[in-house]
């Protein structure tokens, strides 16, 4: 059976979405138990309008909320009975494989790091995103968890990623680049150019150099590796800037009655390419290289982001992603 | 009288486009002279077809080429004769005020740097870029051309962008923004968290604080600073991922009739939403605290990006950027 805990706390839609996503999840896989952290009386008065595999839904109870607002490192040393604590402890104490939260990022890095703690050998823990590409989504990793790294850290998050891609979501031996200025071997800055060959040497990857930032739209690696200050630079600036194009053109449909007819006419085939960029059916953001994993979620997820992200936690565990980066790692120790 | 030099061998269009755009800029702009650098026998040809003032257009011959392929610093050092040389050293030597070239980006830096050299009291020259937002256009800088800097740096970049977006591009007292992962003071890494306090106290600029990339597209600071390696890669996907948006989109329209026929009616308020995005009326990337104003055009440039760029130099003299450069540094000096 694999354990998942779900974080019915801190996500923008309530805890309702939560519940339904699990009540689904344990229907769709047969294999998977679901602990559902929160309010427990909220929790219950949901579950009692549905019909569920009582066996394999418990709910655990939490009283303290963690806000986005609050200094992370203090709220999960402090806020020992919040969702967030609760239910990584679940994971500590080797009662569950894996977390689904849609609270605030730093309070779940800081939880991931503080309670659930790291998997051997691992030296520090990035977060992972799926970028939409126009070919299949590419894994951009570290998106902000760590920003002064050394290469060797780098290294790592390039093996991890390398694993993740291939185990979870099934992309056979993963081109895996470094994000860079320039794509000729002398280019970068210092980090950049000290890690180039430690990734060239590595035996877990199929190293393919660098990747110019303007090229990973096009899907042109399977992984991209930066250290978190240059991750989160990349997610959010291709979050903003895809908002702000949608929005200048849908402003520019509503400018006269001939575009707002045409606007009415291209609207499906429009729907259609803009939902290869919803991030909603490809899991949440994975918190890589802890004890069990950990996955962030949207803050206004629904359901289906619940469900995709119940499918990546079966994924990581049933291929034993984990297992994989220990024996990794520790080929090198060895060595 | 201002004198600008036109490198006519580099772009993608080859001389003619130069030659057309310095005679139309020497009609538009009466106070101009123009220095023509490139092979001689062909740039008298095409001028031999139009009608201009031959007292402000002069040709200066220059044999050798410096192609993308080269590295850029042997290449400057190597090629006396080429047109990019020949060029900056009229810079160097007081004859001109202003450089324009479509050429290699590699090769501009190091002629900036090592042809005409540093104003005083500058410490490094940053490459900046006119980003398109939803308001009025930002100027980004660093954009490539130091990657491992020091927070001092970062101050210098902050206030040459300042005066030039204040003095060039008619922005009043610039927002000034500094690149971050988060908006909070404690963010960051160490370079960002050491440069924070610098700008805060700055005399020349008016900052406003941490922006993140998602802000940028947005237009929430007119002059934004970051190191050659972050600056690098937010104007590289800013190009990247919108000509992917667009190319989806584009695809989309024409998968069915009816798409087809919407699109057809949308042309004209699409064209004009992304006219808004092209870089071609902003002037080139001007390369920023030399003893001259240097301004990289994009290598696919017109006549009318060497025209706006023939502006861009006017304004720049006339406005004595310079001047206001060395002496806001030279106030630092005296402290």
């Amino acid at each position: 059976m694999i354990n998942i805990v779900i974080d019915t706390i801190g996500g923008d839609n309530g805890a309702e979405f939560c519940v339904k996503g699990a009540v689904e999840g344990t229907k769709r896989y047969k294999n998977v138990k679901i602990f559902l952290v929160g309010h427990k009386s909220e929790i219950d008065s949901y579950l009692g309008q549905m019909e569920y595999d009582k066996d394999r839904i418990e709910v655990v109870d939490a009283k303290e909320e963690i806000s986005p607002n609050e200094a992370p490192v203090k709220a999960v040393r402090e806020k020992k009975d919040s969702s967030l604590v609760v239910g990584l402890t679940l994971i500590k104490d080797g009662r569950a494989d894996a977390f689904i939260s849609a609270g605030s990022t730093g309070a779940i890095l800081a939880g991931g790091q503080f309670v659930v703690g790291r998997a051997k050998g691992v030296k520090r823990t990035p977060l992972a995103h799926l970028l939409p590409t126009s070919g299949e989504p590419a894994l951009l990793l570290d998106c902000g968890a760590n920003v002064d790294v050394k290469p060797e850290v780098l290294l790592q998050f390039a093996e991890m990623g390398s694993i993740y891609m291939e185990s979870v979501c099934g992309v056979k031996n993963p081109r895996v680049a470094l994000a860079n200025i320039g794509t000729e071997e002398e280019k970068g800055n210092a980090q950049i150019k000290a890690t180039y060959p430690l990734l060239k040497d590595s035996k877990l990857i199929n190293f393919t150099g660098y990747i110019e930032s303007r090229a990973i739209p096009y899907g042109k690696a399977d992984v991209i590796v930066a250290d978190g200050f240059v991750g989160n630079t990349i997610i959010k600036l291709y979050e903003g800037l895809s908002k702000m194009i949608l929005k200048e053109l849908k402003g520019a449909f509503l400018s006269s009655f001939t575009s707002k007819l045409g606007a009415m006419l291209i609207k499906k085939s429009m729907k259609n390419t803009l939902k290869r960029f919803d991030a909603s059916d490809q899991g949440g953001a994975p918190l890589l290289g802890l004890k069990g994993l950990v996955v962030k979620i949207h803050g206004n997820s629904k359901e289906g982001e619940v469900i995709s992200s119940i499918r990546q936690c079966v994924n990581f565990v049933e291929s034993d992603v984990n297992g994989k980066i220990i024996k990794g790692f520790e080929s090198y120790e060895e060595e």
